[in-house]
């Protein structure tokens, strides 16, 4: 029997239409589908975007996984050991094996681990990865900011980071992207304060979800708990392009 | 009579399944399609991709418009001045008008302009950005590299720039995507083995489109002429996420 093939599919930022046609196609033609979870008494954020367009597949299997909300590795590992196992034992079966994520597969997506753990002990099974929308695309649209024009530079930078090395950041770059802000609040707005950029920030949570959020003035939640799904869009928007006379 | 909408519809990095549902479907709806080409004599690089996804439509418009490829905004300008008056009467007249573009819109795309056009001078005509599969994304997928984990940070830069510069964003990014490579490969070439990096990096030209094209050693083509659609990507890959004991 042959090997089954193993997919990371892209969704998207979490509206059901912002999934590519290949996603869709891929979701309907899989032997078993990794449903992602928090736990066992949670639905799958991943599932509620796909679900309603790849609709029922006669046959198809859909594999619920827990991976708990944590980033203490100790927790995580052994939720990622039985996902190898479960993953592993259909693709040896000769079943092919899709695994979903929240935009695209390969930035901040926890695909990247499957990716790599397959690279590294399944040398014999074929993976392809779908490109999705990215939130990097995705957000800025809804904060209705142009990431980059011209010659502009964007930076992306998670949570946590040193303060000086951020303002050096923005300082450098004609648009940064701050992603995971939840926990980070206070520090993105003393600096944005200190590099006079306050009013080129937007805050975005859950965009183009369900209960999307944008608040343009971000001292009004300097201090508050941010959830996960939540980004800031830092642009100076010193347009360079073709049209300003610069390239 | 109400006024028509105008949309920015992002494509996808140039294979037509990469395109997004709700893209599809604007394209579909819409009362005319704006199809972007260098000249009288080329085809539209945006309509190939669309084309066979959007099929006949009964009664849709859909208006080539000529961009010359220059960075000349003398040569430019016109061409938009002709753009912007096409788009403007269609838009007065009731009808909804389509921009398309390769890649996502607010992503080193030509929608900015029409995008900060109408928010300049047409306040009452309504404007919906469909974000695409960027090539940011894109890309690393088809060079097989993960763009970011855990609290990785990624830059993004076009071609022009200083070379010292150059090398302070190679320190202090872990992945550092180069646009419009076109004319300066030596200038990557040069940083990229000062900071020790060339391993670390991959050239793809038409990513995920016919021809495409996978360079991992940069050396064989450092005095090469690149085509416009082609990036290098580089990562450090030390990676750093939850299953590495760091988040």
């Amino acid at each position: 029997m042959s090997l089954g093939k193993l997919y990371g599919v892209g969704l998207g930022p979490g509206a059901a239409d912002l999934m590519t046609l290949r996603a869709v196609k891929c979701l309907q033609s899989v032997d078993c589908i990794i449903l992602p979870r928090r736990d066992e008494k949670s639905s799958s954020v991943s599932w509620r975007i796909a679900e309603e367009n790849v609709g029922e597949v006669e046959g198809q299997e859909r594999l619920y996984l827990s991976f708990p909300m944590s980033r203490d590795p100790e927790i995580i590992k052994p939720a990622w050991k039985i996902a190898f196992k479960e993953i592993h034992d259909r693709l040896l079966a000769g079943k092919d094996v899709a695994f979903m994520t929240v935009g695209d597969p390969f930035i901040y997506s926890s695909f990247i681990y499957l990716y790599e753990h397959a690279k590294e002990f399944w040398p014999d099974i074929e993976v392809e990865t779908i490109a999705g929308v990215s939130s990097i695309s995705a957000i800025p649209i809804v904060a209705g900011v142009p990431v980059a024009d011209g010659q502009e530079r964007v930076a992306i930078i998670p949570a946590l980071y040193e303060k000086d090395d951020l303002r050096t950041i923005l300082r450098m770059f004609d648009t940064v992207i701050f992603m995971k802000v939840s926990s980070v609040m206070p520090q993105i707005v003393e600096a944005l304060e200190a590099e006079n950029l306050l009013d080129c920030a937007v805050y975005v949570a859950r965009g183009t979800m369900d209960k999307e959020k944008i608040v343009h003035d971000l001292r009004t939640i300097k201090d508050k708990k941010c959830i996960y799904f939540s980004m800031v869009v830092v642009a100076k928007k010193h347009r360079s392009g073709i049209l300003k006379g610069k390239v």
